[in-house]
């Protein structure tokens, strides 16, 4: 047995999360029924970080111990030539045995993606979330920055319905929270990064970013949520289909290293302008 | 009745082409079957471009006569409202009686997308043709630049079964050919502009072109595809997948009509580099 360090990326539309569910397509559950195809696996595969139905990932990672005997890129090929079109392994590598995909996290980036215009967009439709009405980039970015530091973030936990949270446990340092415009407004893309995120916190930034972008809340407002560390005071969360968990980043990780991982992930540009 | 100019878009992966045929899914059908939902039609709608199975469109355009009695975009409005996820009117205008969206086209843009690469793409994944093998952009842009001027494009028409082609209607002028790379050669693009296109044209000149970039063939090669003006001679046409119908354009568009057609149309960047 070995212990490897699974990158992966997929497609979230139609799996129902990431974790294992029974009787249910999920990321977990299908990766690991893969690796049974092609080798021995003791226990059950760790993820680096939990996403909901319907959500995308181009840099998750996984831990498992396999019996594998061949190289770690054979391996790689061998699961993608097996795997459904929505699943991919970027990589594979042959780890020490005390590496744990989810505990030697520390940190996640994720992005998110909306559209503007007066129609849905095309061939994005899956990976965005399209709004007609106009965002003042200014105001996100000054929303942006106000979620920056340590902080509890109890506000933007879950969807308000549970209060199973544990209240000493809602602190996360976030270390960039960037909002991004492009073609004149029509695209924008948050970029966030923490060393861990509650449940839907993401999707929950987002929804309380646009809500200040559309004028229809003040930045300053940003705060208030923030120092309320209460979901009940929020409003809805932006949709699933905008987010990507883009990268986890480990300890150890060298500076080239996490630029190579980010340019392999990479899907690239759609039919982007010249 | 009015005479009205769609432009709409779709994800070709779950049509069997644009063209309408009995008991399959076409966008033609489809597009029918949303105008007929909303008024009253006159006649077939008119498609300037024939996209095979597989093959995406963001500027097709379409031209029929209509009973709507609302404005113009209340129509592309209420079209998108009714439309399946996979299809996009992006502009309706009501134009002249004598309007055709296929006899008035000038000329055709289309782009294909290459991604080179060790794995799968993971969001791109239904746009893009995935290769393993690296392609040299200077011998795919020496290829493409052969293809540029008036020709008998009989070597790049159809799949080589049929033998049905009329030799006098062979000919087409290409005014651009041009072939990019980004990412440091992991992600190509063709775009290829002409008065008309004939059956499989592009995905035939891209598997010749791919054929020289990885250096199975000279560039002279494509010369003498040209000059043989025969189908036989030449290999398998690209796959389907990569190719999009990027705009059609007509005499009276003015240069700012077709920029803003254009950026109009674009899906944009997907998650790209900064």
């Amino acid at each position: 047995m070995r212990r490897v360090r699974i990158t992966l990326g997929y497609d979230g539309t139609d799996f129902i999360g990431s974790q294992s569910q029974p009787g249910q397509r999920t990321v977990q559950d299908e990766l690991e029924r893969l690796l049974d195809r092609l080798t021995e696996r003791s226990g059950r595969t760790a993820f680096a970080g939990r996403t909901d139905r319907g959500v995308h990932a181009v840099g998750q990672v996984a831990s498992v111990d396999l019996g594998w005997r061949g190289s770690d890129d054979a391996l790689r090929d061998a699961i993608n030539a097996l795997a459904p079109v929505d699943l991919v392994v970027t990589s594979v590598e042959t780890v020490a045995d005390t590496f744990h995909a989810r505990y030697d996290a520390v940190e996640r980036e994720y992005r998110y993606r909306v559209v503007v215009d007066d129609v849905p967009p095309v061939l994005d439709r899956r990976y965005v979330w399209w709004r007609r009405s106009g965002l003042d980039v200014e105001r996100c970015q000054d929303a942006c920055h106000r979620f920056v530091g340590q902080h509890a973030f109890g506000t933007f936990a879950g969807n308000g319905k549970s209060q199973s949270l544990d209240a000493t446990r809602l602190e996360r340092h976030v270390t960039v929270c960037e909002w991004r415009e492009r073609y004149g407004g029509r695209h924008h893309e948050l970029r966030i990064v923490a060393n861990g995120f509650l449940p839907q916190m993401v999707r929950n930034i987002v929804g309380a970013v646009v809500r200040v972008g559309t004028g229809a809340a003040s930045p300053e407002w940003i705060n208030e949520l923030i120092a309320a560390n209460d979901r009940r005071v929020l409003g809805e969360a932006a949709p699933p289909q905008g987010l990507a968990l883009w990268r986890v980043g480990y300890e150890d990780d060298s500076d080239a290293r996490r630029d190579a991982t980010i340019a392999g992930l990479l899907p690239g540009e759609g039919y982007g302008e010249e």
